[in-house]
């Protein structure tokens, strides 16, 4: 049976974010991602073949989606599902203490 | 676009478990499942047909498993998976602060 704990072990800071994938099928991956800054690229969007829910458990980060315009800012435990195409980035994230994400992908 | 937050709108303390469904579909289950105490029946197993993957967000519990009669104590942010079939049972939860888990289901 596999374990852990999604607070603990997190990596120093650093120049890019961690991802760890816990489950990996065919079906289904869930990740945890810790960010320490990081932001998407300028002019970068996210447009997944897959419906994510995503939430965040520490730190504190701004997700924005292209249509509408729409921000979020996102507080521990605050959760949003993104569904397939929806474009969206990450526009900033706190480096300390650092930003853990859980994200659950599941396949069409 | 849907959202919420996994921490806040905690039910107060009540008799029996309460569960949300944050994501239901054919081939995903994501629930909020807040406890305030409560145990499995004496004698009872769940044994499930999907496989699921749980976190404990806040609070403690107590997972035990019948095979090797296997006791995991859960503190906030430790997460098991339980594959499909993998009898296993609720020893205890704390009930305050109450114990808020985040449990994924995924169909075979």
């Amino acid at each position: 049976m596999r374990r852990g704990n999604l607070m603990t072990g997190l990596p120093p800071r650093q120049a890019a974010e961690q991802t760890e994938r816990l489950i990996d099928t065919a079906k289904l991956r869930i990740e945890r991602i810790v960010s320490t800054g990081q932001a998407s690229p300028a002019g970068f969007w996210y447009d997944q073949p897959d419906d994510e829910f995503v939430v965040l458990l520490s730190g504190a980060a701004r997700l924005r989606f292209e249509a509408d315009d729409l921000s979020l800012d996102l507080r521990p435990g605050d959760w949003v599902e993104i569904p397939a195409h929806v474009r969206h980035r990450v526009e900033r994230t706190q480096a300390d203490p650092p930003t853990v994400w859980l994200a659950v992908h599941r396949s069409a």
